[in-house]
């Protein structure tokens, strides 16, 4: 199985890697795919954000880091992935999640959405409430890898000294 | 990936078919597991869910249908299986499979459970909606394959001399 | 339209009083159909909530009360409706009652379900909820009309005499 | 029945001709009210979208396309409807639209809100979802009609020969 | 008992004075945090809302009315409040309140959040459904006090007369 | 505040004990009550669950263990209890909780119902899933206290020899 595990990872957090540690066992070939959008909102560019977990997930043979732009079955198809990895965490998720397998499937019907479910240690954790919280001043080491807690402690030293 | 989809499958329904052959795509091996449980609401027993299914599945070569009872992480260990498929329609099967597939971790952590959302026009189907319609003497033609409507419209004619 | 209003009501509550009223403004020709089935846990037969019903409605020309057994778009087809009233009060309601108009929409295209939220105030309020409360001697008089109060008041005191 | 069916329809999908044709069927006079708002990320102007619809929905001799602002109950009030009409498709939609339906209720009583269940297999789709994927140059010939799928792509050329 | 309320309360409704009226009776003190954040979206300005907030909470001794700003554990922390009070008014809120509870807890093991249910008869209200019926011209004298309607309408004519 | 957490707690889990021990933190009084009931299904009887429950919250001052039947609400007001304390782990418990404080806060509304999240690593955990696990013969040792997990064992051990 050729996967492809898509998503924004800014930051990638400790349920991301819960995830790409999951499917890396049931996959022959793992792609975590960088969203390449620029938002307002954004700490990270993508470039950025594909270092962090290219450091992070060196140990893993069988996982790549990429980006991607346009639409996400295009791109698996190029990769000819057979299918794409999504982690599941609450009830929200699910229906969002099972909206674009839906869209998905209908734009390409060779291509599998799975879905896993994080480990429950990881389930209230997303990237925008790491970056709240970081914003905010808060500690984040449990949140996500020491990596990226330099990264953004870094991040808010530029900001601080930009700032004022 | 070897992996196992388990249920009761009484009746196998177009819903179970989806599944199992989005699943077989990217299984090198999948065992559809019947479990050998005797329900009072039963209607076919595991020998005869089994028998259906191995007909339906013919034409997919590495699709097996056995049987299990007891604990299901036990047994796909036995089988040396590294993924539990399960199929999600609806937000309350979300919930209650979210658990099963945590308690299942705990209990195994080195198998993975894979959610697959069912194609749209069967969100709606259960076997038990079948059981409902099929004795209340409405047509399922539209929820399961021939093989199972020509056995459940069987049973009926059994049901009916039976009952008088 | 022509709009049948299926449930248990067992015993009726304050909940499906509202929706009855609701729908009954809407609607040319309601009527409430009392599923014709025993069970165990039944406090009322159909006839006892048959009657209660034609009482509690007695004020709205348009509603009939009757029963019903076998399938409810059946039922609805020989009553020449086109509609289905449900009532929905929470998001459980909701999944199970989608996956019913779904089913009755592949038996019956012609049949609509309509769903009317429940007014806030008796979102809590089901029909096993009254009957817990009556029989830990619960007062109910909040949940269900004063002529079903009496009732279950009698048939406490009978449960009661026979009892010992 | 008198129903209003409110939305923004940019752009109307198949979808939203599902629940259009549902309730055509269940009224005397159905009216179709497009928000009159311009947002940001709006693709067609109400009038376009009114225009869409119209020639949608020709052949529904009792469905009119017309345009509101304001609050959707007092529009409703002025048409002497008696019902809102909404489409349900997920627990998500359920919510906020039972906060809607309660929040209209309180401000006028006398118009109920029905709510119908989208076609299973339109159950994925939503204006943004087409608006998205078009936008990243996806084929949505699945989710929307001829004649709105060439004013999208008529837009993009606009877009395209503005652009560049 | 010690216990933190924090909310935005742009502007304070009867959903909000119904937990606040509930958490006092089982609080030794109860503080009404309002969140000091100036966002484009807000009707009052955290000041205003205070003051309105303590005209309304007069009449309870043991409840007093702040402003705060970062994070709302380390506020509740320096307040040495053990609770944190959510009022939950449907399955959305949920998902949500617990994620941010299960963040805090992270935070700050030693503060627990208390979720108490809204009465359902305001199950439905919300600060942003008042703000967008009230500037539609809607009524929300069922949704709001008295001296927060009169500040809703004060706020209006300034905008009226700004506006022309 | 005097605060009572209902339950079956049969038998009880480590998610109980952590709801009872965030609960005993921010009462004066915590009383633990058992469901007096015995169902077919029942594990252990009522006077064993308050043996275990005794024996696991000792080394709490604050926290008692007893049995009740009948009305919860009418138990809470005879013990002068202002809280019922309730766990809460996913959507589907929500739905449920809130029903029934909404019918306790009917039958009294001087007793509050509060809620607290579990633990994420409990969030799966449930009394029938350990019976279900232990009943298979699988280990929930990581599940519930070794005092619990010994009396499950010894249980197992009877039925076994009663069986053959």
């Amino acid at each position: 199985m050729i996967a492809v595990y898509p998503g924004s990872f800014d930051p990638p957090t400790f349920g991301h890697i819960d995830i790409i540690e999951r499917a890396a066992k049931i996959s022959t070939r793992l792609i975590v795919a960088v969203a390449h959008n620029y938002s307002k909102n954004a700490m990270f560019t993508p470039d950025e954000r594909v270092a962090m977990l290219t450091e992070i997930c060196a140990h893993m043979p069988n996982v790549e880091i990429t980006t991607f732009s346009g639409l996400l079955v295009e791109y698996a198809g190029e990769l000819q992935a057979n299918a794409i990895i999504r982690g599941l965490r609450a009830v929200s998720d699910f229906e969002y999640e099972f909206q674009m397998a839906q869209a998905n499937r209908m734009l390409n019907d060779k291509i599998e959405t799975l879905f896993i479910s994080t480990s429950t240690k990881f389930s209230y954790l997303s990237s925008s409430l790491v970056k709240e919280i970081a914003e905010l001043g808060g500690n984040v080491g449990e949140m996500t890898p020491k990596i990226v807690l330099n990264k953004i402690l870094q991040k808010s030293n530029v900001l601080c000294y930009n700032g004022g």
